[in-house]
């Protein structure tokens, strides 16, 4: 048995997060690994292009770093985030816990984790990882890649089984798509991102580094992340025509000075409107597919078979997830690819599809957490509840971000625990006013 | 303006029946057209490969056909199909009419109507058709296109507008999709078609040809239209594994005499098995898209832009009646076509989307329309409403096969006819509860 499973040779498509993490889980199984990854060596080359420069580390993450002893690392380096730090537009702030005490999300540097994946997967001997090697067709049938190498030259290489971990532009899913018959859907939102970066201030984080930062407001929001440098990242989600709509230096910092009127001295006037004019505006898509493999020869992980929007923050999460589930599948089967990939892609699609749509939902709540007093209150009650009954009521939030239950699982058990509070609200709401009429009629009594 | 109009040059991908009518409405106003078809002139080669025979055209392709002079060769040349001819499983067959007397779906042969609207546009001196034109790339802020010419050359093209009625598998969307913010989803079906003939019998037809024949069958159906020569074009829907399974000449005997047993005798046990043996399962695929179109630049129509499941028999006529309403905004618009294209794309697409997903429920409701009494109540309690109250009320079907009525209108109308038949039978029902209490009542009086 070991040896056919040595024997198998494995392609992955693209060296990010997942991919990198996707050949250590492999090549730890013994499988001969290639990795290729359309850019340069981002170890070497210090080039980073074109995605968020930190993240939000949170269970699921963790658990999937756990089994090859990367979690360490990520505790050690990356800054815990207990709760958001909302701002009003008055430069007030106010703090709303994630979870309970000692629950909290990491802030990582997506660069910084990617190298030390990479690291991981070279170190192991049946890994091998080719940069610069940017897929440009496969044959499905014979499992034949072909790439263009270092911009120029076109190389062919076989395996026994390809992995798509190339992102929500996967290649090797559009490959798919023109020859079989596969359920897809794309959704742009009608809003852009770009990242603004905030320096430290005298050697130290200019805002309190020690939650997710948010500033809502209704249509556009913008949040900020604390890097390890005692820098922030700031993102702001905004309508494209408003982005637009902001031309000139002098527009920046009337947008800003009106709508987030703290955040600039906390910028510094000059940086902002040079963050500003130089970072382009990124836009959101949010990708279903179904199913996620071909037979036994492909089958495609994280963005290119699910990417969302980056709400809810389980993009990156959800992507090494996807590693170690398939990883169990490959255990259950005992390396039967066929067998672990056809349950890999049916039980995970329900749950892909689910967080996809609660980043969708996540999209609206943010940007209108502010006003929202009905919001805090809701967490209010669902901490309480959860303190009371920890086992019984557990908030949807913690269920997404501090558990490994099955996203389709989340949604279903919060349906049944709102449907509960609402019975119960009513049951009270009944025996108040049972109480009240019953109280009433003593007074009555009494006075009359 | 006329001259800015003829200035014009506009190149249209695709030379299918949506196509060729495009052609002959734009060259009609004065455009320069050019017609870029990827496959042989259907005129000469005879050749009329990968799509169904005939067609149920009704009153929107008519209307769209009519502007151009060209429903007259429709109502002339193709046969009436007033109602569905349904075959049980006993052979015994019941007719369910579409609509009111008159009221009738015609079947048209694809390749004459395609054949006559070629030549239509081809009469046009300002109208050129370029036929094993293969579209392969565009580049869509310059408006080029680029060719395989005769499966070769390469050519290169450049027009003020480009227009997609190049089909499911468009290239001109995947050429959009691939640099715009585009919403696109598609979803196939576990169902696939396959189309056996029935050749005439004695010269004759040999099922009566007034009506589309359906012998359905829960999980699967046939379908047979008539055709010009006396023969029938049947199709067979059926899940794909479920075509695996027939392999040999006699699992086609025994399924067909098992399934369709009154249909053997009349297909000819060789001529069944010749016919099942040689013709391919071909797969069907409901296409949805947001927005239609590209600043002033690029529009698509038809299956390019809403390809649909066959079952509600509007992949055609909406089609055609894209081009008629894209004229109508032209005219609208005094040939503006960025105006044109932005009022088309977004009152089209409402009405596209709620057809390919009335298509859909229609693949269900198809399948079992032997099973259900209730359907065939629920169609004479329609078609009685209708004659009561023939402007009130409207049955669906009739509004969307007979009337030009938007189809996302014809939803609505019928939720709140659904709404009042409801709210009317609970009434009489109520009233008729009611005056058997009295009656009973008074019985009751009497017989003390």
């Amino acid at each position: 048995m070991k040896e056919e499973v040595t024997a198998k040779r494995v392609a992955i498509v693209g060296g990010g997060l997942a991919g990198a993490l996707n050949a250590v889980y492999l090549g730890s199984r013994g499988y001969k690994v290639d990795i290729y990854e359309s850019k340069e060596d981002i170890r070497v080359s210090d080039k980073y292009k074109g995605r968020s420069i930190n993240l939000a580390l949170s269970a699921r993450g963790l658990a999937a770093l756990e089994k090859v002893g990367l979690d360490q690392m990520v505790k050690e380096t990356g800054i815990p985030m207990p709760g958001r730090i909302i701002h009003n537009l008055d430069g007030k702030t106010s703090f709303i816990p994630y979870g309970k005490k000692g629950q909290h999300l990491f802030s990582i540097s997506r660069s910084t984790l990617n190298k030390d994946l990479l690291t991981a997967a070279d170190n192991l001997p049946n890994v091998d990882i080719h940069c610069e090697h940017k897929l440009i067709a496969m044959d499905i049938e014979s499992t034949k890649l072909n790439f263009q190498v270092h911009g120029k030259v076109e190389k062919q290489v076989e395996a026994d089984v390809i992995f798509g971990n190339d992102g929500a532009h996967s290649v090797v899913r559009k490959e798919i798509l023109k020859k079989t018959r596969l359920d897809y859907s794309q959704q742009y939102i009608p809003h852009g991102y770009k990242e603004l970066a905030m320096l430290p201030k005298n050697g130290e984080y200019a805002m309190d580094p020690k939650g997710l930062h948010i500033w809502p407001r209704q249509t556009f929001m913008m949040i900020a992340l604390p890097n390890q440098d005692k820098s922030f990242t700031c993102t702001l989600f905004m309508p494209f025509e408003v982005f637009d709509r902001i031309k000139t230096k002098d527009d920046v910092i009337a947008f800003f000075k009106k709508e987030f009127p703290d955040s600039v001295s906390l910028y510094g006037e000059e940086h902002l409107i040079n963050e500003y004019m130089t970072n382009v505006v990124g836009s959101m898509i949010s990708i279903k597919c179904d199913p996620y493999h071909l037979q036994d020869k492909v089958i495609f992980f994280g963005d290119a078979a699910h990417a969302m929007v980056p709400f809810y923050g389980q993009g990156m999460n959800s992507a090494l997830e996807d590693v170690r589930i398939f990883n169990g599948f490959l255990d259950e089967f005992h390396d039967n690819m066929g067998l672990a990939m056809q349950a890999f892609s049916k039980s995970r699609n329900v749950d892909a599809q689910t967080i996809c749509d609660l980043s969708m939902q996540n999209y609206i709540e943010m940007r209108s957490l502010v006003s929202s007093k009905s919001f805090l209150i809701k967490k209010h009650v669902d901490n309480f509840l959860h303190w009371l009954m920890p086992r019984t009521f557990i908030p949807k939030y913690t269920m997404v971000s501090f558990t490994l239950t099955p996203y389709h699982q989340v949604v279903a058990r919060t349906h049944w625990q709102d449907k509960i509070i609402d019975r119960v609200t009513k049951i009270f709401g009944l025996l108040s006013v049972s109480l009240g009429v019953i109280l009433a009629q003593k007074i009555y009594q009494r006075c009359r």
